[in-house]
């Protein structure tokens, strides 16, 4: 009986040191098909964590992941710009005051089209006013609730069911091994925080977005966001965004667009082992099939790049066994 | 045996499970003298990771702490600000171009009298210069040395060693009970992480700081810092800081300036239970003196507002059974 006892405190001892647990014996990544992909990210994840050459000490784990087109889908349209307009048509249709701008009226009338003349700039419009308009607490209300109820118009689900289970899969896989994990996203840090913990583990205070400047209101001792831009977490912004806000250089990178080629370069020059993937959209008909001339992550620069240096280029059509939880 | 392996097991299901370990048994906090202000901070902990009326999901278990003058000293100066004119004198003897300046040129020769003739200025030119003359990975080698080198004046020990050891026990022990520690400081993000996991175990990516702003510079691939202010997190940049970078706002704040008062003010207004501390220097003999009139650490308006709303002030002297862990 001793005895038991004594390897059963061993093992106590054993999983609850800080070292995080091996990947549970398995297949780590199941809803990946095996092949060269899937087996570089094994045998990354292996170096980087057995003592060795390529050892890396736990706290320099850190995996960034772009979120649009990397962690969930991004198509027909960013997700979080759909929400910014079906927003900005419930502020405007409350407000007085921005129905006087007759693109605002005309939206809060449900008149779209007019709307959207504006193209990018009625995007922005859109973003900065949903974002700016309400206060964080009633944004992160009408975010959580949008969420719980919009519809994407080709899958019929929510638009948080439209996350890839591999990449998910990849995360915890990660995590598993003493990896931090970071979303980096041209979408804002708020909307992602809504949702962030709980389709991908990702804890609020792990989400770099784009920001508006925000103050802090003295009288009643609360944040305002404003309109004007702070942190455009996009291109060059994203290795910035990582050095001002992680401040330790990633050791994997992941995106899938022309939006995260800096940061792939950025994290390629760093001295200790490291990994760069982007994921490459092949799938039209379990998902979409786009890159060079996309309008919507265009993946033109950065594919010539990752074909340069080697970068993994993950085929979802080859790499993804299943993409969608719900398939 | 088969109870025992059983009790064994569940044990094991308890102690590895994501919710921490409670506190060990025994006084957490051995540095602090016993009254109060110690009760009130361990029956907060105890409350808020109890189950019941006021038990905190342990994701929302989030800690801000000022640096100087709140986890180590800030007098005579704030340490950066000694670093930082020790780098530009070191940078500036290296530059021809920085010593067409005068000041510069003076610094260079070690007149350091000439150079601090502008005051605060001439803080802001060295601060400046020291963050962005060099590469961000010179400036961590930089003040890696002058951090393992650099001694005070009065305690005749390097800087490091001048952390308050029961403000690192307390670190710790909110950190057993499952709160994420994170420092909010006027001081730079780039210069704290150079010491923060050693001697607090915060890691960098839990450092908010003031940063100046920086660019990806795409030819060789790296960040370079530049002499423009980004985020000033001091007062009303504190909240501010914490809103766009953590995303949620603290159930614990600890400064110990009017710096702070902000921050202090803002998680007052969290609706889960919270607590907001200033630590009081009362303690001339072994540490310093200072709260008002003070030009470094000044602390008045949040004295008064503390005093209005319940805050608690710790007093060094009374409190403080040690200060520093070499006493």
């Amino acid at each position: 009986m001793k005895k038991i006892s004594f390897i059963l405190i061993v093992l106590v001892a054993i999983s609850c040191s800080t070292v995080p647990k091996p990947a549970t014996s398995g297949d780590p990544l199941p809803s990946w098909n095996d092949g060269t992909n899937k087996q570089t990210i094994i045998n990354f994840v292996k170096e980087v964590t057995t003592a060795g050459d390529k050892f890396v000490p736990i706290e320099k784990r850190i995996a960034v992941f772009d979120n649009d087109g990397t962690l969930w889908c991004e198509q027909p349209l960013y997700f979080e710009m759909i929400y910014s307009v079906d927003m900005t048509k419930a502020i405007a249709s409350q407000s007085k005051e921005l129905q006087k701008k007759p693109e605002l009226k005309a939206l809060a009338n449900g008149d779209m089209k007019t709307f959207m003349k504006g193209g990018e700039k009625s995007i922005l419009e859109a973003f900065a006013i949903s974002h700016s308009a309400v206060k964080p607490e009633v944004f992160d209300k009408m975010a959580q609730t949008w969420l719980d109820t919009a519809i994407h118009p080709r899958f019929k689900k929510k638009y948080s069911e439209l996350t890839y289970k591999p990449m998910v899969e990849l995360l915890k896989y990660l995590r598993d091994n003493g990896f931090k994990t970071f979303i980096v996203s041209g979408g804002s840090s708020q909307f992602i925080r809504n949702f962030s913990e709980k389709v991908y583990g990702i804890p609020a205070e792990q989400v770099i977005g784009t920001m508006l400047k925000a103050k802090y209101d003295e009288p009643t001792h609360s944040i305002a966001v404003t309109t004007d831009l702070w942190h455009n977490d996009d291109k060059e912004g994203k290795p910035v965004g990582i050095f001002q806000i992680i401040g330790r250089k990633p050791i994997l990178a992941f995106g899938n667009s022309d939006g995260d080629q800096q940061m792939l370069q950025w994290t390629s020059t760093n001295t200790l082992p490291n990994l760069s993937l982007i994921l490459h959209h092949t799938d039209a008909e379990r998902e979409y099939a786009y890159d060079r001339p996309s309008k919507i992550g265009q993946l033109d620069k950065a594919m010539t790049e990752a074909k340069e240096k080697g970068w993994i280029l993950v085929d979802m059509k080859q790499d993804f066994k299943t993409i969608f939880a719900f398939e």
